[in-house]
């Protein structure tokens, strides 16, 4: 097998620095990694005037994988640098696949009184729903204006990302999957969800289904998380329960992601749940954990399941040896899981 | 002042219970309450073929409220009584506040390790966004279907209900307001919701704000409930957010809402946020504290304050007596609670 052709997207604020950690640990456990820096996010935008210009779009797309720190700064316009290079990657190389676990992992603090064992994982569709731009504003500024969001859902669309929750659900111990939407509300996308989800669930008939309104499915999130193995959702529902999950695991420090393109046409793209965080940039004390842990979903996706299961066994040895309230630095913490993977 | 006409819509499941035990306590705070029964829900939808009658719509407007306990039986495709009835009440009725308190009782237990003092008030639009319905499926069941739903939103409805949020922050002791939209991937919708937010802000110096992204503002509800004072946000984002509130807050159990038109135009409605919870109807053993909250809320609109106050310091009082784990009987906690006012 040939090395591993690794494009990396540092982005805005905290994003280079948990890149950098990430790469450390990547490099320790996988030796072939042949990385190319892009210089993508608030400071090329505001030189270039492009948030991704398509010849980097074309470059990028001759990698086996991208992996990507963190992209938004209060110096750009809200949706500028989302839209324009993170969602535009994840529609242009088509990650109809955002997979999202959710685990707490042994040691780790969460605000819940009894979290119960929690270790499920949701399935957000990526490229498309809400998601797709599809909105405009009539008479912007006047009284009679009106401002619309169109939330498009394609049978193809869904009927792949029901397909692929339900395959890794059949593959899972529990095999527990659980459709989340707003059928009572949004009777057509929910129809057309529901529906599809209904006849998927025929070819697999060992995997237990049940369904959730979003806002029940966000309440038992906190309630009872331990009842979850595998949700499959929308997009902006998933974008919303994932932080809910993300929280009640122990925080945004540690959710990892990876925006899958199953295909294999174009490269998946492995990301920490986790924004720029701007107010504590450049001072070493991000958490570089959540990124640790998708560069450990890039090896799964990339066929090197023991390399990626290291990781995240070192990961569980840092996260128990930490001391509550201790003071974090970002390097140490990729040194220490480096080392361990060595 | 003359007594209340007040119309009184049970429903399905829990429903007809748990208002039966606002109306005692409604009563016996409140001498002069006319009560008018309405048959709908499931069963008259099963008899009628209507969720709800232009004439019945017609006679309810003609009250000074309505109280209703919960509408959706799994003998009802989704989205029939919700969209016919629920929804079209709110919509016919112009209730653009949708006011959910979400409070810390003393005694409550809270799925939270260390929930902090909370006492916060969610702000929900109650007639655009998502819920309008304005969606559509083209080629059912072919390959190539397309289903869609379009979030609506005017200047006007997200002015009025922004505005309305200003003055009930200016007029509590934190004066905070918390915006919460998605607005670096919703642009449009986001757009107008931030335009109208900062120009309401200068006509209310004394309050001060706060943005946040509905994926972040589930996160820190979660993690830190205890920031918020008011928050204000469309349908949807309130819809799961005061979901997320209930269960932070101690359970669905306790939560309570008001429909309001403020114009005084069309009677507000007061209901709590929970469903009709079929699996225990019928058995007398629902909570009716959030209906019983529900009727704090109606007093409040209708100008009865002490009232108000009187309920809630009975269902204080009623929470900090009760034992965990010990069963509870729908009627009792509604005779306890109607005695302590009387
Ligand atoms: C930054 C934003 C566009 C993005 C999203 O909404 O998908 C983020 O919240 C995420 O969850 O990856
Ligand atoms: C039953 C449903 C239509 C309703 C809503 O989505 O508004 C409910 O969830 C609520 O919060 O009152």
């Amino acid at each position: 097998m040939g090395g591993v052709r690794l494009a990396v997207v540092g982005g805005d604020g905290i994003g280079p620095e948990v890149v950098a950690e990430g790469l450390k640990v990547l490099s320790a456990v996988l030796p072939d990694v042949e990385t190319t820096d892009y210089d993508l996010g608030a400071t090329a935008y505001h030189r270039t005037g492009e948030p991704l210009p398509d010849s980097v779009r074309a470059e990028l797309a001759g990698h086996d994988a991208i992996l990507l720190g963190a992209i938004g700064d209060p110096s750009v316009p809200p949706g500028v640098l989302e839209r324009g290079l993170l969602l535009r990657l994840r529609f242009a190389f088509d990650h109809y696949v955002n997979l999202r676990p959710a685990k707490i992992w042994p040691g780790t603090a969460t605000p819940l009184a009894h979290p119960g064992e929690v270790d499920f994982v949701v399935i957000r569709e990526g490229t498309e729903g809400l998601y797709v731009g599809a909105g405009g504003t009539l008479a912007k500024g006047f009284p009679h204006e009106v401002a619309t969001e169109e939330s498009i859902n394609t049978r193809v669309g869904v009927q792949r990302v029901v397909e692929d929750a339900f395959t890794r659900a059949a593959a899972r111990p529990r095999k527990h999957l659980t459709l989340v939407h707003k059928t009572n509300v949004l009777t057509q996308a929910g129809g057309l969800w529901s529906r599809v989800f209904a006849e998927v669930s025929e070819r697999f008939p060992a995997v237990q289904t049940a369904y959730q309104h979003v806002d029940a499915a966000s309440m038992f999130m906190v309630t009872d998380p331990s009842r979850y193995d595998v949700i499959v959702t929308d997009n902006l529902f998933g974008d919303i329960l994932t932080d809910i999950a993300a929280a009640v695991t122990g925080g945004i420090g540690l959710a990892a992601s990876a925006n899958i393109n199953p295909t294999g046409a174009f490269p998946s793209m492995f990301e920490p749940v986790h924004g720029s965080a701007p107010d504590i940039a450049g001072k070493g004390v991000a958490d570089p954990i959540a990124t640790i842990l998708s560069t450990a979903l890039l090896l799964e996706h990339l066929g090197h399941p023991k390399a990626a299961l290291r990781v995240q066994e070192a990961v569980a040895a840092e996260l128990i040896a930490r001391t509550a309230g201790a003071p974090l630095r970002t390097a140490e913490v990729g040194d220490r899981v480096a080392t361990a993977v060595s």
